[in-house]
């Protein structure tokens, strides 16, 4: 076969696609297949990376936002040296193996994002190409064009049908984000069979709707000059994303090629065979690269190496006549802060007033957002509830909108939290931005399958999630967050903070900005909360403490938020009926599970019983209290006293259940706290 | 001011809404003033209403997207003569009352769904309309047009905006849903102040896409004749879903008409009085309604009684005619399942063969299927992973497609897994269908907005969440559900089953099906499970039982799904080592809570510790078991049995920390079950 080293290089990654899944006896060998022409067109002519330095400021990002085409993106990695083996391949999906079942950029050298859960990889592409066009604005200089990359994306009808993708999509329109552009598959198939039988759309046309270039090639299988002119033609056009369809043939090759047994399951022996015969491999060989292909890609990588080479001379010059830029640069992508940041966190006494913890919030980003300028805010069209905007902030937008420009650091996300979730896992992809955002509390919860992706990608990213209980009042059930905090007090890798006051808020905003792995949540007040007597930053930072200390105290009471104020009411009304407490808050469990055990029992001490107070689900509280008094029911629209009223959180409330408590525990000798474990969790 | 009661009519909605949100000086009172011309239109022109029989089956659906602003709604029914008094307006947003912040459909005659989330209420209206089409196609006879009502939806941009509604919408377009009929609101504001700050999408072009119809309406604030027509027009389109774009002005008649000022705070006592100026109203008096407007929309709703009794006239008939249909269709509404279904849930012996639990979750929908007519089911683009397709379902579809027909009971939803769960809601509401749909664990939580309005309006649907734990292998930590048990456990009135064989899968449903007003989630494996030796339908309809009895035991093994069976295999492990254990299954939570404490006591008894096992997040454990072996950290992509391995969830690993559990409990006399509260939770 005298196919050229082209056709050769694209047909190796059909075959190594195909071995790889086979040889794992799972996973989906049909977009790779399909795909490996568009993919060999750009990595081998557009895309500009350096295999040996990932993290390269000005690469080019790709994302596989169908994530489950893994097989194809590992066999890139591989071709263009990568630190991906072929021993890599050969572990495909095979546990600590560093090519799992979907990407994970923690995992995988050369991996941006990780992907899989449909829809996120090219609404995680809107936040890096937000991200690009925001560096690009802040620091490039005449002649100096340090950051102009593009962000390529490859995604399947599924990411289209997505509600995420078309929400992020719809922003990228709006943002006229010139450097993305998303090549779509249009193979026809998705599992349930063909496309017809519940996606007849006409997706080009939603997507002009949206206000990005659409272009078609329709032979993908094919036609590499057709897809090549389509990329170019996509990166002329500075102020629309583009979006390409690319008709290609899922599983091109195999012998069932066009049809949906290729999709999620590997080819079997005899396919495989006959694909290695048509393409001029050995089908008796596994896991081969012809050397010819090797060459080609490492020729690609070495001039990938020198534009990088290229780009630290432009950077070394920059450093000279940009010094201050430089540093700032270069200290964004370690992700440290700037020097002593931390001294412009608000601190307050307990005879400072009583403020709502969103006002709170909103204080420090008052104070922090001009000293941390990695900072990017924005909210799901809740501004002047989620209180996010700091004070003389420009909007992040196109310039010819006259709203702003690319340099601004608020993002008018709209009301689209799940776009939002995905937006700022990009954002913080990028490696130059920290992002947060506003939406209320109950509302994180369209984002969920964004937020799980944030903690499960280690991105430092923040919810400014205010209105965090039925103390917002009037608005009702439908707005009072009953099962949130459990729900991602579940979620590993991602900390949630009720701060109860305001050097608890400040508390929460140094771990979450301090964390340069974990997203955070932070859920805030709508009503006032007085400051406390024992609150501080340093203690507040250890994720629980005790706010309130008594000699010999017959029971703690435990609590997080606008109810650790109503705890240390509640002290009173039982001192009526002789009973001493003491009181805790508990502000983030994670972060106080991880302080010592020590400490722990400090807070929580064995020899008296506990009872925790919020007003939500009491589910996950047993960790820590014996009693639990939540709300494990919807809450209630009306005044927010009188909600509060209504469910008894109010110190009598407190006080009957503390009492009972007291009682029911009498009884047992040497009552252990629940800080004692039989035997270490697997965390 | 000589205005006709037509124009009263408007005017009386915007002064009462004035007065609602001004009285609770909360609430929304701009887009109810904005939309006044045309909820008026609508109910007065072509609602098909009867105010005294809200639940009459062939009424025209409305839906409030746009959910704040539900000072209109609820003016209309008091207007029209349905249960909500001006007393009740008076008492809007206050604690129990019948006008809540937002609408919930249970709690206020004449609120179809519970909307305020945005995006919720336009895709619970195209369940509502798919409700629709399927209950003609399957009850309507030659002369016999029983079933033939609008669905009738007012969203605003911010619906628009949701993913959720995309997702929905594009769907309507595809099943060609010709009797829904939505209208925006086209006001140009959000809270963020103008559209055009994040909105600036061409949305008919983008419905169009869809294959929507889509119409304008350029002055809604005074062209009565032009919104009629619109509607009109919308109604003889009988292929597609229409979407009015109707201009209003946010909060006409205020003095900040116009303005996002209007949009979320009630209207200042002087912009009031100048409003009831200008309207003809007394300025000192409060919600007055003029006794024309009375009289004029009594005679509207005479007009629907009487079309309600001709629709009994034919009903009668039709029960002459065709008797089965007649009771059916009468059965279905009171949400009563057929006579005697329960014995075709199948039964299990230990001796049967080890079968996932997504495979027994088919056999039972290819057992019930036929006799649960009501049954509609669907997946997000899993159907061969999630085994929901009963044999022989004919798809719903447009018959024009050649794939199904209206009358066919399984919905090819796509990859839309928010809009699918939104749709439910909207099917459910209806009253005559009983949705199912099924996609994997962990994508639930893509529709958790949705999930948890199910729970909030009380409404049977249920998700057969596939892949439900680590247990899924190869797909890995991107597909890999950790928390979204705790999750759906502590939102309430949601039942999350996770069972371990057949006879508990077919508890679920049972417990599921049976349940007519709390959503299910049905947790079912991948891999294959074995009967257990003492698993009964009866048993397991408890919520927890005991699998393994042993007399003198030293530990209880607590577990649920595919870990109880792990659990029994352990029972020889630790008898190596003298420890006798006793097993617990424990499917579902909320149910087992809600047995007697007795029973509770009986399976997990006072004197012996306890240790729960589940491959996921133990987050809420505690309240059953003195200690948790779990999984608080992101999977692993790899072979089921590997990962189960890597994280020890084997005899032997689980061996080990009930060896560790006992040590630790030892010197504790008198070890009191967790079952044991010292007073009794607010659900
Ligand atoms: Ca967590
Ligand atoms: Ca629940």
């Amino acid at each position: 076969m005298g196919a050229s080293v082209e056709q050769l290089a694209v047909n190796t990654i059909r075959v190594l696609a195909a071995d790889a899944t086979a040889n794992a006896n799972s996973g989906h060998p049909g977009a790779p297949m399909g795909m490996a022409p568009v993919a060999h067109v750009l990595f081998s002519k557009f895309m500009r990376f350096n295999p040996k330095n990932p993290k390269w400021l000005n690469r080019d990002r790709f994302v596989l936002s169908n994530g489950h085409a893994c097989a194809l993106i590992y066999t890139l990695l591989h071709l263009y040296g990568y630190a991906v083996t072929l021993e890599d391949l050969k572990r495909f999906r095979q546990v600590d193996s560093i090519t799992p079942g979907h990407p994970e950029a923690h995992d995988t050298p050369g991996i941006e994002v990780t992907t899989g859960p449909l829809g996120q990889g090219i609404s995680n592409a809107v936040g890096l190409a937000i991200a690009q066009a925001h560096t690009a604005a802040t620091f490039n200089k005449p002649g100096f064009d340090l950051v102009d990359n593009y962000t390529y994306v490859f995604l399947g009808d599924g990411c289209l049908q997505e509600g995420v993708s078309s929400e992020a999509c719809s922003l990228a329109g709006h943002l006229q984000l010139g450097n993305l552009i998303a090549i779509w598959d249009d193979n026809h198939i998705t599992i349930d069979g063909d496309t017809n039988v519940s996606f007849t759309e006409d997706v080009l046309k939603r997507y002009e709707s949206y206000g990005w270039q659409v272009l078609t090639v329709s032979d993908g299988d094919h036609d590499l000059e057709g897809v090549a002119a389509a990329i170019k033609k996509a990166q002329e056009v500075k102020d629309k994303p583009t979006i390409i369809k690319l008709t290609t043939t899922i599983g091109f090759g195999s012998k069932l090629q066009g049809t949906h047994s290729v999709h999620g399951s590997p080819l079997k022996a005899d396919d495989i065979k006959q694909l290695k015969q048509a393409f001029g491999f050995n089908p008796e060989q596994s896991f081969v690269v012809p050397q010819e292909v090797y060459d080609f890609c490492n020729k690609v990588a070495a001039e990938g190496a020198s534009k990088e080479q290229e780009w630290n001379n432009l950077l070394a010059k920059y450093a000279e006549q940009y010094k201050e830029e430089y540093e700032d640069l270069i200290r964004r992508q370690k992700g440290d802060l700037p020097e002593g940041w931390e001294k412009h966190l608000p601190v307050y006494t307990p005879s400072d007033p009583a403020i709502a913890s969103r006002k709170l919030s909103e204080n420090i980003l008052n104070k922090i957002f001009s000293v941390i300028p990695e900072l990017m805010g924005g909210s799901a069209d809740l501004t002047g509830s989620n209180l996010t905007l700091a004070k003389g902030t420009v909007d992040f937008q196109p310039p010819s909108t006259g709203l702003g420009d690319y340099s601004g650091r608020y993002i008018r996300y709209g009301v689209r939290e799940h776009g939002m979730g995905a937006i700022m896992n990009g954002l913080a992809a990028y490696g130059t931005v920290i992002p947060y955002s506003g939406t209320f509390l109950n509302f994180v919860s369209y984002a969920a399958g964004a937020v799980r992706l944030s903690a499960l990608s280690q991105v430092r990213v923040i919810w400014v999630a205010t209105h965090d209980s039925i103390g917002l009042g009037e608005d009702g059930p439908t707005h009072q967050p009953i099962e949130t905090l459990a729900h991602f007090r579940a979620l590993p890798n991602c900390m949630v903070w009720r701060p109860a006051d305001g050097n608890e808020t400040s508390a929460a905003y140094y771990v979450a900005l301090t964390s340069k792995h974990t997203p955070s949540i932070i859920a805030l007040s709508r009503q006032n909360l007085p400051q406390l007597e024992n609150s501080t930053v340093e203690h507040a930072i250890k994720g629980g403490y005790v706010v309130h200390e008594q000699e010999g105290a017959d029971i703690t009471l435990i609590s997080t938020g606008s109810e650790v104020g109503i705890c240390v009411d509640t002290i009173k009304e039982l001192a009526k009926q002789n009973i001493k407490a003491r009181v805790v808050s508990l502000p983030c469990w994670e972060v106080f599970d991880a302080q010592s055990k020590d400490y722990r029992l400090s807070v929580l001490p064995d020899g008296i019983p506990s009872l925790s107070v919020e007003v939500m689900s009491t589910l996950g509280w047993e960790r820590y209290a014996h009693e639990q008094f939540g709300l494990n029911r919807f809450g209630a629209s009306g005044p927010y006293k009188d909600v509060y009223k209504k469910f008894e959180f109010t110190p009598e409330g407190i006080a009957k259940r503390a009492v009972a408590t007291v009682n029911f525990w009498k009884d047992v000798p040497n009552i252990r706290s629940p800080i004692n474990r039989a035997f270490e969790q697997l965390i």
